[in-house]
């Protein structure tokens, strides 16, 4: 289903490149003057706009929020909010050759598995598109005085298996990568400060289990850590005693909580693959594949923003 | 809360050292006939009784689970499964000294913080113990005439940083951590066979979300990745795409499943740590601490048949 | 919370006033061709646009749904369907003058003393306005296979406490209750024809106790009975047993179920009464209030496609 | 399924003739001291033992809650409060008659078409037994600070048909309905006092409707009305606004609260009748059926406490 969270509750909606994205956040308390600017800041980082690389797709994206309903003059009425984000940058045309097509890395198989129908006109429902909502939703969510003193900040440590140590080093590394028409992954970190201790509940919603489950939920993510994380398993336990994670028995100490999250490189590439292509006759067969259109090389790139909204979303129906 | 699956749902309670643990299975088809050998089974790995190491706490569980619903002559009824395990190995006394001690690595002082009260009897709510009703439901639940053909098997496949290639020398390897006084973490693999296409949902139900949750869950695990992993973010695009992961988009196609959970180092140690105490006055202080009594040196050995009971339970709840 | 049903959820929002309402269901299942005819018709039921009554309301409200998502070429694409309805018909001049007035009879003091700001524009989220979305989310789920053989037939049996033989002496009655500058309430009876046995649940989700939430969660609603009702509380079980009232122990045993809805009169009327005002002070002083505007006589008379599309929705969710 | 509430839930389980009835709360806060005679009388007053009525039921059942977990000294730990009550009074062989016979007013035959198998030994699951669990539960719930300000009184206002103003009168006139071999009906009537304002929310959570929900679930309920009720459908409008029902919008108004609720009349009864019966070839033809043993003559009796206790979780659920 389609629907996280059980305090403040967010429902989504929308493909890819069909009338708009949106969401529901049902559960937001009544009162709070928001600040819209804080929204449109987070769309802006998740666009990749602000990033000194070679995103082609960047400039296609100048999302505008459309509010629905739960506001009045900036103030929330505790009624639903709902909001949508139209898809402007509709080029679906550059889709419909990819009718039949399973894209290697993509979820195109699996749906029409799942669902006997898809939307081909990019991604529909699997693709990245569909964490906008998510960012809209913690843009608001982080303005409540609940969450005022906590801070939760993410950002890439690594980059196709490189640190880097600045961006004009990164910005040579990817530009190389697009030259050879690959694509690479990479790694976010997130550390999250000033939540206070007794987030989190013992079994079934221990705060990492959620954590976890959140960060899974992005596209592209392959493997989740926090605190010591793998390293852990090759610790002994005198040692490992020592560290301070943040989080106890599924509940939080107080303490700082570092989360690692893996994701793998954007599976469309230039580099001509071999794909599976659905026949007339319902038979599939093998056809040689070059993913053009608007790509990016990593993206990874993009991801803090998403993995800081995940983050807010569950602290925020963690607490209180 | 307590509750996990919306479909085939289990309820749990049960502190370790209480009168029982046990739990509520909701939503199991009526006319299963059930083959309770199968729960013994299960609860004998879980005990690490079939394990030729050196756990002093195997032998203590013995454990037998009394039926209080939802079965008439060894068939369901449809209605709720409600089962107990008693808690027969009290020993509540060697905790007294305990009971205003934070013992590090544990949860101790985090469910003080949460609840201003705890059980201090052998961990409560936070003791390993309280997996025991996951493996109860789970080895009904794979009797379901939809789980027949899906095979979910776990296995370490590192302990303490070091892969063994016999169960001689991992014996050997335990003994010599137990001699120290100290304990090591592992790593768990589990690999889903036979489970059709179409399993996982798109958005927040992702397959991989779910398991991560449940995984997540369990006490002592730190990292959580599935397919290509953590190394996928070391990959290029041409590379990764050519993998075969067994989940697109969060549903799954047919391919094998596997994924790996790293579990951290028993934090019960004989060797003399630091740790807070409460004090009658309120204020905390630090004591010396050694951890006796039967204690696993390894808690990952016992993991497999709980992580296989996790997947069972995620995957019951996302097919049909 | 704005979310009802859990395999197929409908999660609602929108103020009467403000931008929009709308919906997103979700669970909706893949590759259902729909006929959105059959929603604009409930919703010109809904308008009683087709009612020959003296309704001034009916003649505002012209209401146009927009899809956002989860339909691609009039086909249902398994992820959530969105849609909204603008608010085209805002008048919200009309209800400036009501800023700090509580009306009787409505929910204006009760939001207030929850919110501690409301949305003053005709009701917001309590106005009646808010059952669309339920309309238009029927209007589609009666569309699934699973649905087509199931008939749910509503109908007035009652209104101000009189029974017609004929449409025109209902509307007689309701033209002397409007010269009145009063309003009167009705009884909707509702059949339900065809539904199989073993819909429904023994315990928490038994069939008429989520008809019976679903009913009294419609504006005005003030009791609900079914089959024998509050009659069989009066009759011997000699006499009870013989009646066949298509629901026993909660679950559907393949018999007509009909259910009866009492609806108490509009709340709005134009004789004068006393209200509440808040005062600019924070106190609270009665004010003479004479509502004019465009409001409906007898709310009752609309009931009836919202009860079917509530009793619709709840089957929805206990079927397969 | 079988869990209710999402704040302080409770998921019940048990069968009349298993081994136990019992059911886990989940969500009940840490530190409360509980006073368990609260509790032993809340099952005094479902067991009919106090009523100076000629009941045979009531001699049999002495229950005994046994506390499974979440309590340590008399004190809830904030962990899952299990409990269970053994279903000692076990006559099965009574119901071995009635193996393949369809009682008519019970839902024997909706269970066998639901399950295709059912507790044949006193109504299984659709035994009034099943109430326990949520009485139990109740009664701890009421002793939650934030429940302390709030009475709930449920009391019989009319049996048979009839009011009575001493209880020998009634105890007359059910010894006659006893006499006959039939059984009666009766209105439960239930008034919430000191229910804070702002308590319910607008669509789907409406206080009325989580009410109407919970009374329809108990066994033999047949309708519910709150405030002015069916009555307010004969109102005018004018009148009608004039009244406080402690309800608007689906959220409490600080007033108190009446509601009613219709019980039938207990199905079993000695007087002959005719039933379904399930042959060994799986045909079904009729027999006669008198059914003897322990039956109430108005299960009605009984209900008060069990409308206050589904009362009182309702409001827990909804408040805070």
């Amino acid at each position: 289903m389609n629907t996280s969270g059980n305090k403040i509750s967010l429902t989504t909606f929308g493909e890819s490149h069909g009338v708009a994205v949106g969401g529901v956040i049902d559960g937001f308390p009544a009162g709070v003057s928001l600040d819209f600017d804080m929204v449109d800041s987070a769309l802006r980082r998740r666009s990749g706009r602000d990033l000194a690389t070679a995103s082609q797709r960047a400039k296609a994206e100048q999302d505008e929020v459309q509010w629905l309903s739960g506001i009045m003059d900036g103030v929330s009425l505790g009624s639903p909010i709902a909001f949508m984000v139209a898809n402007t940058a509709h080029r679906s045309a550059d889709y419909e050759a990819l009718r039949d097509v399973y894209r290697p890395g993509h979820a195109d198989e699996a749906y029409m598995l799942k669902y006997g129908i898809r939307d081909h006109r990019g991604g529909g429902r699997a693709s990245a598109r569909t964490t906008l909502p998510y960012v809209v939703a913690a843009a608001l969510v982080q303005q409540l005085p609940m969450m005022r003193d906590i801070s939760i900040d993410a950002y890439l440590v690594e980059v196709g298996g490189r640190e880097f140590s600045d961006n004009g080093e990164l910005v040579d590394f990817l530009r190389g990568v697009q030259a050879e028409g690959d694509s690479v992954g990479g790694i976010v970190e997130c550390v999250i400060r000033g939540l206070p201790a007794g987030v989190g509940e013992p079994l079934d919603d221990k705060l990492q289990a959620r954590l976890a489950q959140a960060m899974m939920s992005i596209p592209a993510a392959k493997g989740f850590e926090y605190g010591t994380g793998f390293e852990a398993a090759r610790m002994r336990g005198s040692i490992c005693n020592k560290q301070r994670d943040g989080i106890a028995g599924g509940i939080s100490t107080g303490d700082d909580i570092t989360m690692r999250v893996a994701f793998k490189p954007t599976p469309s590439i230039i580099i001509p693959q071999k794909a599976k292509k659905r026949m007339p006759d319902g038979s599939v067969s093998e056809v040689d594949l070059s993913v053009g259109g608007r790509h990016d090389v990593c993206a990874a790139l993009r991801a803090p923003v998403i993995v800081e909204a995940m983050a807010t979303l569950v602290i925020a129906n963690l607490i209180g």
